[in-house]
């Protein structure tokens, strides 16, 4: 490496050198013979093809060649700053030619999006811990063959590192899979645990939808051996009760269970190879019209005509429990044991939903099938209805970085999860299965619809916390105000000020206005010399004159009575 | 995509009829020929040929024969489980046949770990807030280009993400370039901002010692164009707040000035060019003696040997407002602006520092370097000293993958940063510098410490935070326990269950003290008669008889009493 950079250091002294005597060669001749002049050259023309030469010609050769010096010592000069930037940092100092963006499907946050986000978070956080979840946290990468034959269609979206040498690694897809190789690895057999984090998907952004190809997750997952439904009814209340403290609008929880769908593709007449990809095809009908999504099934995928118009019988149906009996007494579903064990199941966790007081939030629907190959009980989904699914204005950064346009703008799905009993096995070397059930709330949907609801209010969130602000009446007092907020934080209270030396006592005030910083302490020699500090209120505009030694009391007095 | 895997299907149904044949011949010969048997073989051996030869050669060619069929079957499983596995999902329920781990210096983070985790990012989450800061994110990774150049010789540790079309996107190293991307992108020209996130680098890591690939950064920020010092000042503050709060031992805050060092340098008769290259030398002076470094410079750098051994003299100085006089009264130094500016610089922290009541937290040290290239000005460290660097038992999951042994468990560093001015100018189209300072917490290696410590004491940290368990005094009642806790949550009570149908009491019990539950409430047929359910205190054991309509209200007086 360094010797290398010594290299580069020399060739750097050989190109830097070559450019100042092109620039002194240039300086020196246009001292000589000032471009437009009408003097004879003194550069390496011969002289006597300038004499045979017209003025004009001559001044044109001239100009061309003076171009043509320019462009060598350009050349030169962009050679000496792509040697400098082979070595990084200061000796680079080149601005970027490249546009100011983050990566596709990426954006950030700033302050109002993070104080808007962190109350969701917040919010959902509470609940997790409401019903006993425990936090973990994964690596954003894993050994790609951690990831392999786990998403099924999916999979092409997985981000991969570059291979640098050591283990092949790919970005987590979601919190699943990870949380099921931390089980099998840590021979954990049960756990009750909930996963904030950032997974990433190499998807077609559409990010006025909230729809991102780097967003956070926020899963809960119980995983052990338990009785039927209990768990997975749990999950349905999470989400219910997650959405509710969100007052996000009115939503429907859909329901359906991945055995009573096999067992549905079976009495369709369905091949059982095929009972996944048709699987997927079903789960776009949350996205296209049944006509589309039978022509995948027949043309792409080779399903018989009249398997698929079967299937389009089912799917279009959604209810309550009185669905699941009249689908109990269907004479092809009833001949087969998977699709009554489904819908057995669903009856129960119908009834739980019940008690859980959800009769009116949950609905069994059987178009509702999920894209991973990972589930082998229960499904859900949380749809958010009507109005209350549209972003009117998108937030401005969810523009920025090329999304498909033309999308409306509704958001939809903003939960999901189901059962999976067979992952955690798939990394047991005995193959030990660890029966898990678990809910990801779309945290980024939801985001977008509250972005969207915030703008159109107009209303400007707080984004910092600070109590006090500490300003200077005059010049001079930067240390005593460096003092006073010293005292103040030591006692705990959150105080700021200019980071002028005199800085003008209107421009202080009107910070504190714009910021939304509820009290002001202002320094004046009249009243240090005695000890004493003016505290106001922005709002009011009030001044009382406080004891230095009483004024981190008396604001914690006015904090905790406001 | 689905020709494909229709393609990949077709030739799965041909490779299972392969096998099933092959199966089924080896069935029917097993029939008629069973191995080890004296029967002559019925299989497509020529009748002449067994006669010839004696029976215990036709038994070894008969076990030859069925070896190879054995195999042949092994083989076309495979290839028909291979192509199963291209399609992944459930159609390939292979267990891996590779490690179990996190990548390469990485690790999870365990219940446990959070706890302690999420305390100690709530306490220097508490400072950011106390000195006015806002909350930014940014994307885990960003375009190449926005890396390069920017670390100096650790480019090289700089994750990339593989080529898949599209982007060329690398993994962030740090949370002060995005930042300088941000800032640049936005047009922000003043903004006090904390972000918490994690950060990549492809280091040896040393996991004992907290040194991850995979690490969490705590950064705050201050961006804007201030009077000198009065930010920076507030940096060290801040570090020294945090270091307090966390109660993780005695610590020094070593300071010193790019500025200085580039004058010392320049004193030294170092050339122009070498100066971040030996720099970058002496920032290895924490982990390397003053020989190897020495060695270093004029080995490696080329540096004139007399040159090393006027900045090893330079080197060894540390302390506090009196060496800054001593050094403005050295002879070379004083000499050469730079060293002066920086010394002044200097004079103007220690100053500040000593109104925070810092004197005797920090130390002005020259052999301060830091390893980035993007430092102009002040730059700081936090170190530990003594005793409560030392990490005595490092955690269990430190050992897991791989780090180099022999290192000693001591965690020095842990808290950085210093001025950048000219960072943001980098990415703006026409250069427009913001002046930034900020500090960087080094949380991985405090995590290690208290990780050690609470290891060390033996003491278990309640990971959940659940206040009642809802508990079956016998059979039956699941339906009623779901009935209780849905009216505990619907009041924000945080409760859980055993998903048991019919778990027995004891059971029941144990967990709540396994668990530090306070609270159990036991349900009985003969008290739900009544409308009533006990209320039990698990430490206590005593038992009183609550209205269920009381029960929510009568837990939150006794978790508020508690």
């Amino acid at each position: 490496m360094s010797d290398t950079r010594e290299q580069i250091l020399e060739q750097i002294k050989v190109q830097g050198d070559l450019v100042r005597q092109l620039k002194a060669a240039k300086e020196s001749k246009e001292k000589t013979a000032p471009s437009g002049g009408g003097r004879v050259s003194s550069s390496g023309v011969p002289a006597q093809r300038q004499q045979q030469q017209p003025q004009k010609q001559q001044q044109a050769q001239e100009q061309q060649q003076q171009h043509e010096q320019l462009q060598q010592i350009d050349e030169e000069v962009a050679r000496l700053l792509a040697l400098k930037a082979t070595l990084g940092g200061d000796a680079a100092p080149t601005n970027q030619k490249f546009t100011l963006k983050t990566p596709k499907g990426t954006r950030d946050y700033g302050p109002q999006q993070m104080t808007l986000r962190q109350g969701v978070l917040d919010k959902i956080v509470q609940v997790f811990k409401r019903h006993g979840g425990e936090a973990i946290d994964t690596p954003v990468f894993e050994l790609k063959e951690v990831l392999t034959g786990k998403y099924g269609e999916d999979s092409k979206l997985i981000y991969d590192l570059k291979d640098q040498g050591g283990e092949i690694l790919s970005m987590r897809y979601d919190l699943t899979v990870p949380l099921a190789r931390y089980l099998a690895m840590n021979k954990i057999s049960s756990i009750k645990r909930y996963h904030i984090a950032k997974v990433y998907r190499r998807d077609n952004p559409a990010m006025t939808k909230g729809r991102y190809r780097e967003f956070y997750q926020c899963d809960f997952d119980i995983a052990g051996t338990y009785d039927p439904m209990l768990p997975d009814a749990e999950c349905v209340k999470i989400v219910s009760e997650i959405l509710d403290s969100l007052d996000i609008g009115d939503y429907v929880i859909k329901l359906n269970h991945r055995q009573l769908l096999d067992g549905m593709f079976q009495a369709c007449g369905v091949p059982t190879d095929s009972f996944r990809t048709i699987c997927s095809a079903v789960d776009k009908l949350d996205k296209s019209p049944w006509a589309d999504v039978r022509k995948e099934m027949v043309e792409e995928k080779g399903l018989d005509e009249a398997a698929a118009d079967r299937i389009g019988e089912y799917v279009r149906l959604s209810g309550g429990a009185e669905l699941v009996e009249q689908l109990l007494g269907d004479e092809k579903l009833k001949a087969v044991p998977n699709a009554v064990k489904g819908l057995e199941g669903m009856k129960q966790l119908l009834k739980y939903c019940s008690i859980f007081g959800l009769d009116k939030r949950v609905s069994f629907d059987l178009s509702l099938a999920r894209g991973l190959d990972y589930y082998t009980g229960v499904i859900y989904e949380g749809v958010l209805k009507g109005e209350s699914a549209s972003v009117a204005s998108p937030a401005k950064t969810s523009q920025q970085n090329g999304e498909q346009a033309n999308e409306p703008a509704t958001v939809g799905s903003v939960a999901g999860g189901g059962r999976y009993d067979n992952l955690v096995g798939m990394f047991d070397p005995r193959g030990k299965a660890v029966p898990c059930v678990g809910v990801s709330i779309g945290v980024e949907r939801i985001f977008s619809v509250l972005e969207a609801r915030a703008a159109a209010s107009g209303l400007k969130l707080r984004t910092s916390d600070v109590e006090v602000y500490v300003a200077s009446a005059h010049k001079g007092l930067h240390e005593q105000r460096l003092k006073v907020l010293n005292l103040l934080w030591d006692a705990g209270v959150k105080a700021e000020h200019s980071y002028k030396l005199n800085p003008k006592l209107l421009v202080q005030l009107q910070h504190c206005e714009e910021h939304q910083i509820p009290l002001v302490v202002v320094l004046g020699d009249a009243e240090l010399a005695q000890g004493l500090v003016k505290l106001r209120e922005v709002t009011t505009r009030e001044e009382t004159n406080v004891k230095l030694e009483d004024l981190a009391a008396e604001i914690r007095r006015r904090q905790q009575s406001a």
